[in-house]
Formats: structure tokens, sequence, C-alpha cells
């Protein structure tokens, strides 16, 4: 008799996903289950799925769509101190389309090799409805040392990285909003703004100077405002932050110097995947320099303080912004 | 000021998922991830995705809905001898539907304190599709001690637990197919029946009678015949069954009888989460005895021989069944 005929599934998984899974606890998904050692650390596990037509577009292109999945995930990772360790992968598909699927696979083993995150396993299935990724990250911290959103004292300084805002402009740009139109004249901005969505830069790099200088950290992904609303509830704190310090890229600085944009749409704005904490005073100069050794911009944007109020972002003439929306929500 | 208006999102988490996430590494959901303490095991990591319409049906009870999602992955934990010790959670839903989630969280924080197995996270996402669920469970073994698929031996006997069949019968009756007509007289084995495919009963009271005695373990979930093909194919052996051998349940076992039902449909059906192993000659008493003090029937079905042919099923004449299909699968 012949060798058995490779499901559908199975020869789909073969194709695409053996070839990425080289960890040794991923036994070449040819088992039920991987085995992931913690190597004496704790595991730190996060998820988080995304969806067509929610997290990102219909032709968005396979391999960004890839990256973005594993990476909201490695952001999670570097903003809670973690190393990445390696993650599992849930892909529900209305079809097994070659020129979909091996694209999507490229991308992630590149991605998996580059920041050090192995695919250990997965399930594939399908369904009537939108493309929809689910991934499970984990990562090591030694015992114990797991960066949480509730350690931030009055006093500490919020520091973010990188700049803020600029995927919600790309998102607008794709769906057609006025940011477009704004920027007609120049391609490069557009596709940089594009880029911030589609494909989120997490900052891994940063992780263990967060795990050793930080307060209190989590990514920024729902919003710079409500995150940091999150941040400080969780530390029972409160926080003033000077709006016009909040570090902003080329294009979006002009257009709210133009008044296309309001710098209210850039911090209630998802998709950042920038790190947004908290570090002592004492500790600040040491942490800016070692940002600084790893490569990752970072900006003092105000202090925590004490109380229980919603932060408040103040303009350059110290008024308090109105927000009349601080973050994304699914429901 | 107020103190901050939860989102739609975080209101959600908050009223259904917090008061079921009681471990410590789940920080009260309250943090971007969670931590797993390894304790020196290794981490047995699984993962499986149920897609409303595809794995469950659109009215299937939320509550039964939940308990699938979540025993579908306890029972790759079983079969691969591993210990439960938590899992996270993501959930695409349409709407934040009060009347589903509730039901769906209740049953999910009961199989979460009845198998040990806390929620130590999650994402809720908004779809405009079908509700898909998707679990990475967690277990622990010592060292190196995972059970694979890959340790069969020639002369090991193949051993199942429980009964083979029953859910493809229950799937078929809910689909109003001719199972349903047969057993119109008889409501408790129809609804047994149906129990059988909504709410798996994995064979996590067995994990460490594998771990010690099963050469090679999988749990069966796309069908008997598939399943055992890939076994032996990862096992680089071949294996003969005495299909008249395969545990039955009453009602399956009648259907047969009386030709209603072919013995190659409840071998090639899926949604048993039973366990299939293999087992040393040496070793299979004390298997047996430890089973039957665990609660959980074991039944020999037949040996592992040599080679490389897909495994066979011989009838009571011992003439080898012809099966169209073995498994299921999705694309």
């Amino acid at each position: 008799m012949a060798s058995a005929p490779a499901s559908g599934e199975d020869a789909l998984i073969a194709r695409y996903f053996k070839p990425i899974a080289t960890d040794p606890g991923a036994f070449a998904l040819d088992d039920d289950a991987a085995v992931l050692k913690a190597l004496g650390a704790d595991v730190v596990v996060t998820t988080d799925a995304v969806v067509e037509g929610v997290h990102f577009l219909a032709d968005d292109p396979p391999d960004a769509v890839a990256r973005k999945a594993l990476r909201v995930n490695l952001s999670d990772l570097a903003a809670k101190g973690a190393t990445p360790a390696g993650f599992v992968l849930t892909l529900a598909l209305r079809t097994a389309d070659d020129a979909w699927l091996k694209p999507f696979a490229g991308a992630l083993g590149e991605d998996a090799k580059s920041y050090g995150c192995p695919l250990l396993g997965g399930d594939t299935v399908s369904t009537p409805g939108p493309i929809t990724i689910s991934v499970t990250a984990f990562g090591r911290v030694p015992a114990d040392k797991m960066v949480h959103r509730s350690g931030a004292r009055p006093g500490d300084r919020v520091v973010v990285t990188g700049t803020i805002g600029d995927a919600a402009l790309g998102l607008d740009i794709l769906k057609g909003g006025a940011v477009g139109s704004a920027l007609a004249g120049d391609e490069a901005a557009r596709q940089m703004l594009i880029g911030r969505y589609r494909v989120p830069q997490p900052r891994n790099a940063l992780a263990s100077t967060i795990r050793m200088y930080a307060s209190a950290a989590m990514d920024v992904s729902d919003g710079l405002a409500g995150d940091l609303t999150k941040l400080c509830a969780a530390s029972g704190v409160s926080a003033a932050i000077h709006a016009p310090g909040i570090p902003l890229s080329r294009p979006a600085s002009a257009l709210v110097a133009s008044r296309k944009v309001a710098i209210e749409t850039l911090i209630a704005g998802g998709d950042d995947y920038e790190i947004l904490c908290t570090v002592h005073g004492v500790d600040f100069e040491v942490f800016a320099q070692d940002a600084r050794k790893a490569g990752v911009p970072v900006t003092p944007i105000g202090a925590v303080i004490a109380g229980s109020a919603i932060p408040s972002f103040m303009d350059a003439q110290g008024r308090e912004l109105l927000l009349k929306r601080r973050s994304w929500s699914h429901f």
C-alpha cells in the first residue's frame, strides 16, 4: 500500500509552516503539542488576535499581515521586559490559497528568526468568515521580574518610545480619509504612515532596559491617552502630560501645525506599538543612555502625580485638552 | 474628575472573565501578559481553535461551546502525559451579548476549576464573521517526558479509551441526518450522542498513566483511522486493527448491528476526544490496572506491526475494510 495521502490541512502545514518551525521544541509540527523550556525563568504569556476588516484590511499584503500578527505580541513581551521564547499560531482561513499563504508564512518565518521567537505549533481551521489570526507568544524573564502596569509612583517620569499617532494617520489614508488628500504631494510620507499602520516595529531591543529601570510599562496599542489611563488606574496614580512634548513624526507634526489633524486624534488613535513606561527620576539618565545604546528613541512627556484623576494632557498654554475619545474599543 | 469610564471591551472582561481568572499569574487580567511558573518542568503547549458553523453549531448552548473550546485542548495535554497548568483565550465576537457571554464564561470558569487549568489571560476582539474561539493551553511534564506520537514499536498493543464514533453520530442527529430517525424512539440515546459531540470528556485522569506506560499517544479528534495513520507515520510503523474490537457505545453498537451505520463511518468520524496510545506488551497489565484505578475504560484494539503501510482495519472474518475516508480535514 502507498503511504497515507496527506489531507489538505496536513499538506498546507507541511508546505508552509514546517519549514519555519525549526526549534527543537516544535518537533517539526509532527506532534500534538510543543515543549517550551523555561530555563529557570518565568514564562511570560501574551495573546492577541487580528481579524481581517478589523485589525487589518482585506487588501493588506499577506506578508504585512503575518508580521503584524506576530509583532503585536512581540510588542507586549518587550513592554513586560521579557525576551521572546516562541509562539503558537491559530489561523482561520476561508480557503487554502497558495498566493496568500506563501508570502504569509515566508514573512512569519523571517520575523520569527530576526526576533528570536520561533514558531512552536499551531492550528489551521476553515472559516466562512474573515481571516482570523490568533498568536500566543512566550517570553522569559528572571523569576518575578515581569514589568507590570501597576508600579508607577508619583514623581516618576512618563516616557514613550518612537513617535505617536502615525499608524492612525496611515489607517486614515488607507480608508480614503482627509489625511491622504492633505499629503497628496508627499508620497514618501504617505507610504511611511501606511507602513506604520501595517507593520509595527516592536521595541524588543529595549526589553532589558525596561526590566532594569521602568517602574511600570505597557505597549501603546489602543491609543496613548487610553493606555496611559489604564496604566495609571492599575498603579493607583494620575499623570500630567505636556502634549506639545509628545514625539511626532515629521508628517504628523506638519499636519498638526497646519491644523489639518488635531493632536487629540493622534493620542487617541491605536496601533502605535510603542512602549509607554514610567521611570523614577534618579534612574532616568541611565535609562535614556541605555535606550540610546539600544537604538530606541525615548522621550519624556510628563510626570506621574498622586491621585485618582484621569491623566490630563496640557497644551502649550497649560490648558487641559478636552479628549472626547481616549482609545479604541472593540465593543 | 471621575475615574476612567471603562470601554465596552474592558467592561466585558471585568464582568465575565476577571471573576474566573483567580490564578496569581493572571494578575486579575489587569496586565498585558500573564506569568506561568514552570516549576522545573517542561511546559507543554497546545493550541486549538473552534469556529461557529465548523466546530460547533450556531445554536449550540454557549456553556457547551465554552467547555468544548477548553476541553479539546485539555485532551491534547492528557494525551501528551501533561498536567494542566493554565490557558489563554482569544474570543472573536460579533457583539458583546450578555445572554451568550454569561453562560459561556460561567462554564469556562467551572471547567478551569475542575480540571485545574486556570484562565491566565486573553484577548477579546470584534468580528463581522462567525464566533471564533482560540485556546492555547499549557501543561507541565517532567523534563523530556512529554509523550510523543513517534514512539510506537512493532509488537506494542494499540489501545483506545472510552468509545469511538459517538460524536459523529451526535453531529449527524443535530444536522437532521439518518441517525436521528433511526433513534426516533430512544431520546436518551439521542441526547447521549449529542452530548458526546457538544461536550468532550477529556481523559486527563489518565495523563500520568500515559506518561508512565505509553510508548506513543495522541488524542482522537479527526477520526480514529486517520489519527492512527498519523501516529504510525510519525513512528515509522504500521498497525493491524481488529475492527469488531473497537469499543462502541450501546446505541452505536446497535446501529452497526442493524446495518444503519457502517463501522467505517464511526472510525472516520471526528470529535471523539478519546486517547489513542500504544503500550508495550509487558506493560499492558499494569497500564490497564492503573487506568481502572483512574476510572478510565481502556480497550486494546490491535497491534503495531513493522512496515510503512497504512494501518489496516479487519472485519470479523479477517477481511480488510475499505476506508474511503479516514479522517476529517478542513481543506
